[in-house]
């Protein structure tokens, strides 16, 4: 565990446009330096959008950073549901 | 872990006709290099399809690979409900 | 892991005659070569049948010798529900 | 793992008289040799009856051995629900 | 594990009056020298009893020593739910 | 394990005042030589008290101390639903 | 385990504004020196406001200072629900 306090985990309620695959999202975040994990899952499914629960790890997570990717695939974080904190 | 970020996992619902088996599909989705392991599930049972869940793990994993096995098989995706990227 | 990929696990859905035991299913199935374990669950008992989960592990399954060996016991493959394959 | 194909666990339903009390059950099966490990569990009781899950762990296990253990308490087996085989 | 066969695990369903505490009960049990570990689990608490699950490990349990124990607690053994045998 | 028998696990149902906090109560509690560890949940809020599961683990726990410190906390012991005594 | 005997764990019902990210509370809960992991979920979202459940772990936690920490981001400690105190 780094010395250094750092955000580790974040859980992301987002909502994103079908004509967008999970695995584009994935594999954008997972080019971001501090995330050494992406798991989307795919929570609801409506005629226009789909609910995804991002579930990313890594060390120091910066959330502006991940919001940025997102918006590059059209999606909204709607809330951040789950956060872990260590050092 | 591979330092190179890649997609380790997806997680597909496919419908596929009642007289193609699952094995054969395994065995397909197997013989593709970048895949270490697959597991399939079938979720429904319909008059003329089934309805399966395919759990692909690997390293790096193409989809477009993935997709082009399952069409030989008449198998069709019909979403991509998880996936995971590590490095 | 050996590097040949096969067939590790198969799940099937099977219709047996009551007389007939799970034990000598069992027995029969362990002695093909290539079948390290068999886990056999009585899932549905009727008036003259039994509806058996089959759970077969090994390395580079055969389906067809399977088939073989529970017709041997007048036993009938209903449907093949999940299977793995590796490398 | 003997490499001898050989049952290795057995699940048995049966049926036993009330004053007959599963402490003693489990200590006559598990006097057989190829018998390394006896749970019984009480799953129901009637007014004159009650029905065990006998779960019988060993190698080599042999059904008519303990068939006949179960007579000398006066317990009778109504179904073999689960077994394992392995080498 | 001792070679010898013997019962390692017993789960008694008992009726103990409400001014007995199963502190006391523990203490007394945990005094036999077959028996190396007592848990006590009070199930249900009526006007005058409370029902109690005595899950007992040890080696080479004696029911009769135990019954005796539990008599000095004015506590009566409805039934034998659950027991081990090993070797 | 130390070879004399003692209590090592009890679960104690308490009813505490709504104004003392459960951290005083687990700051006294953890102060006594036997406790190695102790949790306390809040199971249900009332107007006026809460009640609270009190899980203590250590070794030789001596009830009578246990009951002291909670009287100092005006907290009163309504039954003891669990132990564990081992050697 | 510090021979000091110290509360290594509380859980902490608290009620935060809407415009307040749980990454922020996170990462100043994180920044206090005796605490080692900070949990926080999401539990109930209403008009105005976000249920929280604070889950922190570390040595020698203080109440006070997390309370301070928690009244800066405007949120409010409803009830502490679980606490571990060890040495």
């Amino acid at each position: 565990m780094s010395k250094e306090p750092s955000i580790t985990r974040i859980l992301i309620d987002a909502l994103k446009p079908r004509d967008v695959t999970i695995v584009e999202i994935a594999r954008s975040l997972i080019s971001l330096d501090r995330i050494s994990r992406v798991e989307i899952n795919v929570a609801e499914v409506d005629v226009r959008t789909e609910t995804l629960k991002i579930n990313i790890a890594g060390s120091n997570i910066d959330l502006k950073e991940v919001e940025k990717i997102l918006e590059k695939h059209a999606t909204v974080i709607r809330s951040i549901d789950y956060v872990v904190a260590e050092k």
